[in-house]
């Protein structure tokens, strides 16, 4: 649900009237009744969550409650007049959303088989101050505590949309300090997965276009050795693995050929070394649409591609589609990879195993 | 003309016969014959230009002639065969495009009044490895031949288009490099020289984006310094000089509220801080018509932004729409000079004037 004093509750909601998505999969929000209730009777929306305490989800996760609301334990809720607050980061709005993620991860840990287990993850905005005023700033978002509860080791910000696909180098790392942080290892492993995440999208064949770092991709040498001491070996790394990825380009021309929209384009997919690098195309393309996954969990991760907006929060205004089209690819990529487990190998399922083999 | 063996003397060609361009103002093709004639000959374009040796042009500026083609001096012209050498750099080729440019800067550096004076330059694509081939391989382009010859202490490239203005604070740098060459004075004078572009494209009041350096511009020093130790600074400093300067903004969301095709759209012009984060967005919205200028030269300055294109020099199918709107623009940019020089005072002048006092 994300914050509470956010536009967290109303996207989701407005998100989940979607019959389609409804159709599509069954829901657990992890969230809080008040900050709910209050969004549905402002919007005027019927309540069409079946609401159960924590710990008590499993009887009811049948097919005949489609959306579960999974409210906090008795004693950990916060007092309803927490929703009168001014929309801003509160402590408990902060230990709220905190717990409801991490109930979240757990649900999509626990093993196969187990009925509360959850093939994916959507998260909407918290708020990184709420979070450091509950106690936990060790945490600056969503994705560094996915990776810690997740014990993932390789994982990478990847983007979706109607546009471009772009998968990160890094993220949020300040610029002059990519001088320690890009590695051959962290191009070469953002490469793979790129390359996975365009599989589970159902793109058979990937072609992945490759970022340099400086100007003109460095121009031999001439502008900084990155390119040719860091992005090349990656690249040729990948090759061995049977990817099939080309570069390092310059930045400034590459996104054209990787658009989505363009029949003509080269590219599936474009690895970008540094967060503006891939977001500056992205956001400008896509503004509206894009949707954020984190690749390399074990489980399916997507999140709408904003923050709280607490400054629309009251005014019930927010535009859900980047919330919609978040759920609707996590639906999709489960499905994906849910297929994956239970078929005989594809050829790309075989080629992808190949990969990892070698 | 550019480089013999590239696209230059085609895209000329091409651009001068639009009958729009050749009423707005007199030119001067500093170039080779061969070249030009092999090129009106494929396309099957009757010559439209005079031409005079080098040295004998004064006579020949009437309106009568309006386009005027000025070949290398007796005894330095290459031979014809050069014509027939497959495109790529050559020692001849790279020698006869500088010193074409040579003869241009000259003209623009003639004393007002002097028959021979030129308002702007256009440059048409060389080659820099042809350049060094030449024995001239300390300019690694046109842009810092120029601030030599013309003793500019402060340019900027400088990029216009349908879509978006942009100015960058630095260009051909390794993007590691920026830790040193970033400063309080750099950034700010871009915002100056921004706002003096605005101003010669008839902006009467420029509302100026600033990039940050860093993701999310540094996220109040969170993620890196830069944001907060240099460009701010800037900004406060363009501010007392009355600039209307706005920032340092996330560069991944601040272009879409600069495009000019955005009737709401809240800057004219937006500072980026190196290469790409300025050129990502340009080349993604205005792959074809995006006009390279170099602002703070004593004479205006533009380019089409493409290179000399060997590979399809040979099928004379360049696209000249690039080279037409630098044309246009070089045009436009020289009247609106030329305006200010000659009326009283208006508002943006005295603004301008008390500005630079201050």
């Amino acid at each position: 649900m994300g914050d509470p004093l956010g536009i967290g509750p109303e996207v989701v909601l407005r998100s989940l009237l979607d019959a389609r998505l409804r159709k599509a999969a069954r829901y657990v929000i992890h969230g809080w009744s008040p900050a709910l209730l209050r969004a549905a009777q402002t919007l005027e929306i019927e309540p069409f969550w079946w609401r159960v305490p924590e710990g008590e989800a499993v009887e009811h996760a049948s097919d005949a409650h489609d959306v579960l609301l999974v409210d906090p334990p008795e004693g950990t809720s916060p007092p309803d007049a927490l929703l009168d607050h001014p929309p801003a980061p509160t402590k408990q709005g902060g230990a709220l959303s905190f717990a409801c993620v991490e109930r979240a991860i757990a649900d999509c840990m626990r093993p196969e088989g187990d009925p509360r287990r959850a093939d994916a993850l959507v998260t909407a905005p918290i708020n990184k101050a709420a979070w450091a005023l509950a106690g936990k700033g060790k945490y600056p978002g969503h994705t560094e505590l996915l990776a810690t509860r997740a014990h993932a080791k390789r994982f990478r910000m990847v983007f979706a949309s109607d546009a471009l696909r772009v998968a990160l180098c890094t993220a949020h790392v300040p610029l002059m300090e990519l001088r320690n942080v890009l590695t051959i290892g962290r191009v070469h492993e953002t490469i793979d997965l790129a390359h996975d995440f365009c599989l589970e999208l159902g793109v058979v064949s990937p072609r992945i276009a490759v970022c340099g770092l400086n100007p003109h991709a460095g121009e031999d040498g001439l502008l900084g050795d990155e390119d040719q001491r860091i992005i090349t070996p990656a690249i040729h790394a990948a090759h061995q693995q049977g990817i099939n990825a080309m570069g390092p380009f310059p930045a400034d021309t590459i996104f054209r050929e990787a658009r989505l929209d363009e029949p003509s384009r080269r590219y599936d997919i474009v690895v970008a070394m540094y967060h503006d690098q891939g977001l500056i195309p992205v956001k400008l393309l896509a503004f509206d649409n894009a949707v954020n996954c984190t690749q390399g969990l074990p489980f399916v991760r997507t999140s709408p591609d904003h923050g709280t907006a607490y400054d629309i929060a009251r005014s019930y205004t927010a535009n859900a589609s980047s919330t919609t089209r978040a759920i609707g690819l996590a639906v999709r990529l489960s499905k994906q990879r849910l297929v994956s487990r239970c078929t005989p190998p594809s050829w790309a399922a075989s080629a992808s195993r190949a990969r990892r083999r070698s």
